[in-house]
């Protein structure tokens, strides 16, 4: 896995995340590069000099201002483990399921998000949908180093085992309880769909409810991680009023 | 400015806008082309048929899906007529102003917000600021075409005279009330800052209180549109309860 640029960088390195080496561009002289160059030698990451077309072949487009920090793939979470170690520390559960989103800036996005908002995990399944890759650590700002991002072999069973531990699952869609209205507090998970259907409709039968953000324009298409800031906001503020 | 790709052509032709010709890749059929052309037809609007280089370059990289609208450059709306027109109707005011964000895509990902909750105004600067272009109408996925866009020649005035119009003007920042507990029912306007600086301390003194999102994690950084949807949605929870 590869961190592009000095926000991400730095992120990885501060939350020492595994990084194999860092990539940094030969000519390149800045303070945010020392800045960086230092903390690096501090936590005994390797250090490899290359020229700029390296980088930016790596970088595949995304801005490298110079640095990239080659690291092991992400090792994800078992949900499992998450829920009984929110369960022996006593808190509300709040995670996240996504559920057909393929767009990585998304992903990115929407983890992001969750880190702001104390989301337990995010989680993603195996197939029709993105993992995490490249691009969704350079969108999530550095987020991905702090969130839990579980990967299940599908959403529903997701859905069925939370269910089994007493979590109560909320689909989201166009026609459903009004957020506000919904009790969003105890342990919840909510389904956030992809950028074409939504969610699917088993999922959405699955689920102990469908909730709604109300919509007053004409398009009423909100972006996948505008639509989850809402609703784990929304989470937030019932359950800390 | 240009309507790229599908999508933002349609809503281009639906909503009515001035669109001098609409350009559709020679060679190509598909249904979703066939509507297209048919409703241009319907309005009238001159249709020129090219090959995909041509297409590929105005597109400037965004997937153009063989359609591309080329339209009058977007007329802005006035603040002060929106705001007159809102008194008129007897509507309480929301408006968005945006203090310094460069990135056409968070512009349009903020005006997507802003169509889905109802906002009667986005406001950005004529400097240090985006203005309404291709990337932006193409971000929004359709949204520049119904939400009133107004460009003032600074921030700092356009506050000035929301406060004489008797609105009530919240600046956001990391630091200051729980939006869950600031009163944002009436007329009101918020100022979302931009991806570097956040909203500039001139403008933070003028408002009339600073409002925050309450953050859990490390990191703290929502994206401008991310904010923008938890804060107009909060006032929205507080408007119709």
């Amino acid at each position: 896995m590869l961190e592009i640029g000095r926000n991400a960088v730095n992120e990885a390195l501060e939350a020492g995340a595994n990084i194999e080496k860092l990539c940094v561009q030969k000519e390149l002289r800045s303070d945010a590069v020392s800045r960086i160059l230092k903390k690096a030698r501090e936590r005994g990451v390797k250090i490899v000099f290359t020229d700029k077309a390296w980088l930016d072949k790596n970088a595949g487009g995304a801005a490298h201002q110079g640095v990239i920090a080659v690291s092991s793939d992400y090792s994800y979470f078992d949900l499992e483990e998450i829920v009984t170690g929110a369960r022996k520390e006593g808190r509300s559960l709040m995670i996240l399921l996504l559920d057909g989103i393929e767009d990585p800036h998304n992903l990115g996005a929407v983890i992001r998000v969750a880190e702001c908002a104390g989301v337990d995990a995010v989680v993603v399944p195996k197939h029709r949908g993105c993992g995490v890759t490249d691009a969704v650590s350079k969108t999530s700002a550095g987020a991905v180093q702090y969130v839990k991002v579980a990967k299940v072999t599908n959403i529903n069973d997701a859905v069925r085992y939370l269910k089994e531990e007493g979590v109560t699952v909320f689909a989201t869609d166009m026609e459903g309880e009004d957020i506000y209205s919904a009790n969003l507090t105890g342990d919840i998970a909510v389904v956030i769909g992809g950028e074409g259907g939504g969610v699917h409709r088993l999922t959405k039968k699955l689920a102990d409810g469908v909730i709604s953000i109300p919509q007053f324009g004409k398009l009423n298409s909100l972006n996948a991680s505008v639509a989850a800031g809402i609703v784990v906001y929304e989470a937030v503020r019932q359950r800390t009023k």
